[in-house]
């Protein structure tokens, strides 16, 4: 085949790498002359914001389903999973209250999965504290105190998602971490590194066994401005309600549409993000940006009229913020009987200028070194280790080679679970060459995978 | 020096560059820490649009010299530089007026450098071309017709810049190669891929002994709503008014501090950016962000305690939109008499995540290429050939080596020469990066230069 013709002083590696230049070249110029992945965008968080369980999210279901169909893909279809239901209700206000600097009200938002205050809100004195170490030392004196999370993403990071990783545990725990010793509720601040006035939600859990109390986000203005006040007069009492609500669970589904394989039909390369999103923005970047990324990966390479020889599928997975049954489902399913999923490519971490690839456990980033030529020819830069993602996740006990789209970072946490992650953050060239990276990756992984089973 | 231990089984070009590690992650965190480009570009920005020539160029220039002495830089001074002295007007305005189909306003501005129309504005008939080719067949044709220059800036291509390198000579020149043939003026599609409704200026030449024409720049959206309506509608006509007008050259400087190297001094490595701007937006992008690279990064050298042994210096040089002459200036000047300029790093190509450095000519890059794994650690890929830029081109003359900072391309042109350029446009941590890597690369230079006289 045409990719293993070997040049003058060339290794075959590089001959094999060369040869898909015209490919990458077509997939570029085409992506980027009809930016499809932003006009998708556009539909699909026209449907508004697509909370697991939410008419929003069936909505969107029906949308990928239809465009799946008319970008006649193969094997079009639905695959449930039981998903959460969680409404966050029209009630959220909160307010500090000073004797003797006055009252202030907050922009605050439930967490997600968190509990109702009463109907008149909760109203306490508040300790703030940075650790659950912080949170051990209070004892006693937790009790019926509002607990303030407030340790801020590490800004001098270069990763953000690094510094989300190592803040996130007080949104997710620190409800049941507080209530163990006798708080009323918590406060958290919100999980991004701007100083602004919007909170960011997100999931929490509660541990079984212990009891439930509220929580909520504040802005990180309001984070900043809480601790100061309560350093000049620390019996200031904040009051908050919210009436949120969990309900039933609901059937909703995955969607899945593909490129049947030409030779190895059984042996499958994944891409795909996650359909629903957080509820105070439209979920444009997370991940509406990693569904389009997905969906007009399939569009160029039909388009192009490229025919692979292992089927390319585009999974939309369901319920990632609120659970991750999609994710945990999709392998699980009977449909998955007689298919190995080789590899599968999860974009979850918006659509900003894609920089690489993390590919892989351990070394197996280094049987791929050789393809970043070819990737430099799309604008990305590299291909590193530890590869994963919460949806594609779960096909790893099956041998599944887990690898992940890696965006620009900085700007990510800027919108996360707020009302900024619209449309209007997205950049259509930036999504774009995030849909022509998946897209040439799964292409060069359908026709050229290494060590696979049938070669 | 330390850095040139060399450890067990690493070679001494990595040990070498292994050992500026630390310092790395130091201007790293305290960059990302304190964000000072972004408050830096915050007060810049407010003072308007820097316009060579007009009051806000000139309190620029005071902005500069006032922080680069807060900053307790060394030899803080100003050259002087004759610059052009262009100004909008209050009148810019234009209409498509077409008896079949009626009357449209456009989103025009006055490219820089034009001549005003009369009072009433020029009325005419319209031709669209694409080139300068296509122009040239029309012949008499031309004569008495507003030529209509619709070449868009190809979207396909990845590299913005390049992209725009194809279009701008429409810009340029359009109206004097239009002149030739008799035309009445020229109206020129905005350099940008996006479609909306805002036009883009930018700089023009008259050839001279050609007749001077006028020339403006209308929307994207509108150069499409023209070319259609030509279509149905070939006997349509346009009428535009502008009152710009070119006054005497005025004096203006170049604004020059330093860290004087504790060692060669007289050996500099010089970091800057164009202090004037266009008029439509704040040059936030174009080229505030490479100033404030340029002076965080002195900032950052200099909090941290380093103490380079060569001259680091920034320049902001005047007058890179209107002719350039702070950048040919510079190197004129009596004050270089006895200084050597091994190296000139430019920032104008935005503040956006910076991923690499082109440098140099020829293979002069590989040289620098194994610091690629330190630019890495702070989030920069590649180091590549062909460095060079606008202002610091002259100093290649006498040997310098040229290096110019790589910003994400995709977003630029968006906002170029716009009034989308302005502060908000700008993220304050890529924004940051950017300083962190024009302070690093001059730092190691001015260490470590490879080949220099003086080693």
């Amino acid at each position: 085949m045409f990719f293993f013709t070997t040049g003058i002083g060339s290794s075959p590696d590089q001959d094999a790498v060369s040869a898909y230049r015209p490919i990458a070249a077509r997939m570029l110029k085409k992506g980027l002359n009809d930016l499809g992945a932003f006009q998708y965008l556009k539909s699909l968080t026209a449907l508004g914001p697509r909370l697991t369980g939410s008419p929003q999210a069936a909505a969107a279901v029906e949308f990928i389903y239809q465009k799946m169909k008319d970008l006649d893909l193969d094997n079009v279809h639905l695959e449930p999973t039981t998903v959460g239901h969680w409404v966050r209700g029209k009630k959220e206000n909160g307010r500090i209250i000073s004797s003797s600097y006055g009252s202030f009200p907050l922009h605050i938002t439930a967490i997600g999965g968190s509990i109702a205050t009463p109907p008149l809100g909760i109203t306490g004195p508040v300790i703030e504290v940075r650790s659950f170490a912080e949170l051990k030392k209070l004892g006693t004196n937790a009790e019926g105190a509002i607990i303030f999370f407030n340790r801020p993403m590490n800004p001098g990071i270069l990763n953000t998602f690094q510094a989300y990783g190592m803040a996130v545990n007080q949104r997710i725990m620190g409800a049941s971490q507080a209530a163990k010793f006798g708080a009323a509720a918590v406060l958290v601040r919100s999980l991004t590194t701007r100083l602004d006035n919007n909170p960011h939600t997100g999931m929490m859990s509660y541990i079984p066994g212990i009891q439930k109390i509220p929580a909520a986000c504040i802005s990180t203005k309001d984070a900043e401005l809480l601790s100061a006040l309560l350093r000049k007069d620390d019996s200031l009492q904040i009051n908050f309600t919210q009436n949120c609500k969990n309900l039933t669970p609901v059937i909703s589904h995955n969607v899945v549409g593909e490129i049947t394989g030409s030779e190895q039909s059984h042996e499958i390369i994944l891409v795909g993000g996650h359909l629903d999103s957080w509820d105070l923005g439209t979920g444009a970047h997370d991940d509406g940006a990693g569904c389009m990324h997905a969906l007009e990966a399939l569009r160029l390479i039909k388009t192009l009229g490229l025919k692979p020889k292992r089927t390319i599928r585009a999974v939309m997975f369901m319920d990632e913020e609120f659970g991750g049954t999609g994710g945990r489902d999709y392998p699980r399913s009977e449909l998955r009987k007689n298919e190995i999923h080789l590899a599968a490519i999860e974009s979850d971490s918006g659509g900003f200028l894609p920089l690489g690839f993390n590919v892989g456990r351990k070394n197996m980033y280094k049987k791929f070194k050789k393809w970043e030529s070819l990737f430099r020819r799309i604008g990305l830069y590299s291909i590193g280790p530890n590869g994963g993602g919460a949806d594609i996740g779960p096909l790893s006990a099956g041998g599944t080679l887990l690898i992940n789209l890696i965006p620009n970072s900085q700007r990510y946490f800027d919108v996360h679970h707020s009302a900024l992650d619209v449309l209007d953050a997205v950049n259509p060239r930036e999504l774009e060459l995030g849909a022509v990276a998946v897209g040439l990756f799964a292409y060069v992984l359908a026709q050229d995978y290494p060590g696979s089973p049938s070669r």
